[in-house]
């Protein structure tokens, strides 16, 4: 106990509770950071503040089947009291677990690896990836985020390109987005050019005698700013890179589980005929415990196993994350949380595309499930985002109880992805809200424009 | 659902639990892989299988204060109950753990950044170390593991010996082993003599134009073989790694938290005047839960800051992994588990040292609190490892109901790392066990050598 209480400490670091103290570090950053809210509790899709204000969250995909869902709270609590060690030992949860797992997966995918975090998953699936092939290079999607390890940096042109830059095993393949990106939706087939652009990015690399171990992509691009690629383009892509040697890893950390309605995975949004090589899980898996999975094939799996090098991972797996897990299935099915998220999604893409129709800074609204981006642009002809315009609805949401925020390279997309609890009233409510929002700003801006006319 | 259950299906790894099936993987290894247990329960220092059966546990160090501590298990409950959301929001529990810790820091180390294993606090350490530094390159000790992450696995000489080899920035630096390394305890300075080892290192590694931005070690190196470093060679270390431009990075996720007895982390055991620049929490942390921890230096945080690079760790620091950290320190402290640490780790190696005249095969016995190594030699003179004869008082102790195992390059080292709640009763009952179990090893190899004397 070398220091007095409340100097110079940073609590997870960017949080000021001692106004008067210097705090420590700003890399790790709040919402809001100009007014931070401080959450005390949370309940289905709703966060309360200490003052007992009531917040719609519409952006938490952590809190999967809602904030503290009873059942997995319960879950969690039963086998906290009974056992919580490390996999060393047999325990029935860990299989029960993989078993429900792979229930939900093709057949190939079959082998299972539990962890603790998204980044500690895509760090294993590139192990797995360059253990299998014997490669060592990776091609990436535009703008993606993989995670926050140093090997995940390194593929996430959305942190290296602030950071030292682009290292020469990784490569950057066009984000398929079609409405701001290469090919748009006025081309006859995007799938296959932008399927192309792989392929080119694929040829450059063996050209320069390299080889390559993966193609990582989200199935839905989040930070490259709510993307659906088109159907189709996966396998295409898969195409290219197996006959390169190379493994598809679908990283469906934020959008896995149900999310998209239709699907339990986004991958499947392709097309009953892909399946990936490998596929990693996060967030949205344990409703915010701690959890984390690898699924692959056998064959990748020998391939790791024949380096004889043990993989041990001290809390990955244990009866409790495992427990937690099951119960978040368990809540899936039992609330059929898949099913529900396609009709509110769709009844809230209605409501969004209406809202279109009548405020022009909606450039696009694309979705499928609750994934659902809305573009902000300053005018039709050149889709530039409207990077202000999209922070100041997000910050006049707040005051109206609405947690919302952006994303997209040019932070002007507003995203929805909340708990999968998220009702129709809850949809009618934020659109409400939006509309009064927007309509606002219209107003201000004419009233600008004719004092502006005026003498 | 493609498949039909218990098929082709692993569940994280190798399980066996169907014996009719084809399994995974081999990759994740089991304790006892002939002859498996499959335990369900576990409370303080006990483990329970199917049958009932109770097992002392003398390694699992990650159950810190004990298996499924009622005030652990309540804290998670409770908050799980309220809210468990990422830090993007303000929260008390985040700023409230960051104090403590600190408390048992020196005032230097006041930056905290929460993560969800030890694999994760090594990275985040490396990229710090790499970011103030400005400098790549890496210095380990000889047989270390720091993690299991591709960037861990490299600087893990336990690891990368066995894989794909050294990577150029790594330089690997002699175990500082008194008892079976380059200088021991004849040595009048092994601290000074181990030092220099690293200078040298640190020489070289400038003659070949490269930059060093850490020196990483284990405050007590634990799969090297329980080995405690000369007090002072720590500091030793710090001045020519400092001199290099580098920082030390001090890993304590196997040996912190009150284990050595006579202080909180195991770098306290080099002397007062050593304080590392960025210390790694892990394991015992959250007994079980998935927590860890960096802390660092303000000017470590600051060149971090510096890239105007956000780190966004979606479950680090989250209040439940907050709660579990605080109730673990509250736990410690009520319990004065620190001093029973001491008391009952000084009465064991009393104990192991009876052993070792007695039993011509323990060579060494070493430790501090509950951080134990009972080094098993085929003789003296040579200090051969004996390997085979430690795993088989491995498995005789588990027939035993004594769950005991080996660590150091040579597989012959027994490790005592129990939880903290270890009694007294628990030492002498091991010690008694040991004590058959090689007295009765002793007798079959002498009436061996009698058969062998008749004609
Ligand atoms: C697509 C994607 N992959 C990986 C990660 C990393 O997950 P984690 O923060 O749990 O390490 C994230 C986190 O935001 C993500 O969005
Ligand atoms: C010294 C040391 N560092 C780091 C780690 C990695 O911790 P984790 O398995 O929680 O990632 C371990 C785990 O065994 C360890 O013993």
């Amino acid at each position: 106990a070398q220091s007095p209480a409340g100097t110079e400490k940073s609590g997870g670091v960017t949080q000021e509770p001692f106004p008067e103290t210097e705090t420590a570090s700003d890399s790790c950053r709040l919402f809001y950071p100009e007014d931070p809210i401080k959450i005390v509790r949370g309940q289905g899709q709703y966060l309360y503040d200490e003052q007992g204000a009531e917040y719609l969250d519409c952006v938490n995909n952590v809190a999967h089947v809602g904030h503290c869902h009873p059942l997995v709270v319960q879950a969690a609590h039963e086998q906290n009291q009974v056992l919580n060690t490390n996999s060393r030992y047999l325990h029935d949860n860990i299989v029960d677990y993989a078993q429900r797992l792979s229930e939900t997966l093709p057949e190939k995918l079959c082998v299972f690896y539990f962890l603790n975090s998204g980044s500690e998953a895509n760090d294993l699936a590139l192990r797995l990836a360059r253990q299998y092939t014997g490669h060592w290079d990776v091609v990436v999607l535009d703008h993606a985020y993989h995670g926050h390890l140093s090997s995940l940096i390194d593929i996430s042109p959305y942190k290296f390109r602030d950071l030292d830059g682009q290292k020469e095993w990784v490569h950057v393949a066009p984000l398929p987005d079609t409405y701001r990106g290469l090919y748009r939706e006025d081309h006859p087939n995007p799938a296959g050019a932008y399927a192309s652009e792989v392929e080119r990015v694929v040829n450059s690399v063996q050209e320069k005698g390299r080889k390559i171990a993966a193609f990582f992509a989200e199935s839905l691009p989040s930070v490259g700013g709510q993307i659906i690629p088109p159907a189709g383009f996966f396998q295409e892509v898969a195409e290219h890179i197996h006959r390169a040697g190379g493994v598809f890893v679908a990283d469906e950390i934020q959008v896995g589980f149900g999310r998209v309605g239709q699907h339990f995975w986004a991958f499947q949004l392709q097309g009953e005929d892909f399946v990936p090589d490998i596929v990693t899980m996060g967030k949205s898996i344990g409703n915010g415990h701690p959890v984390a999975c690898v699924a692959t094939t056998q064959a990748v799996a020998r391939a790791f196993e024949a380096t004889g090098v043990e993989y041990f991972n001290t809390f990955g797996g244990s009866p409790v994350s495992c427990a937690v897990g099951l119960a978040v299935l368990d809540v899936l099915e039992k609330e059929q949380l898949q099913a529900h998220a396609a009709s509110v999604g769709s009844f809230l893409m209605e409501l969004l595309r209406q809202q279109k129709a009548k405020h022009p800074i909606i450039g696009d609204v694309r979705g499928t499930g609750l994934f659902i981006g809305v573009d902000l642009i300053k005018d039709e002809a050149t889709r530039t985002p409207a990077t202000d315009e999209a922070n100041y609805v997000v910050s006049r949401m707040k005051e109206n109880y609405i947690l919302l925020s952006t994303d997209g390279p040019g932070r002007n997309v507003l995203k929805f992805k909340p708990p999968m609890c998220f009702s129709v009233d809850n949809a009618r409510h934020v659109v409400a809200k939006m509309d009064a929002i927007l309509t606002n700003m219209e107003e201000k801006v004419r009233s600008c424009e004719t004092l502006r006319l005026q003498p």
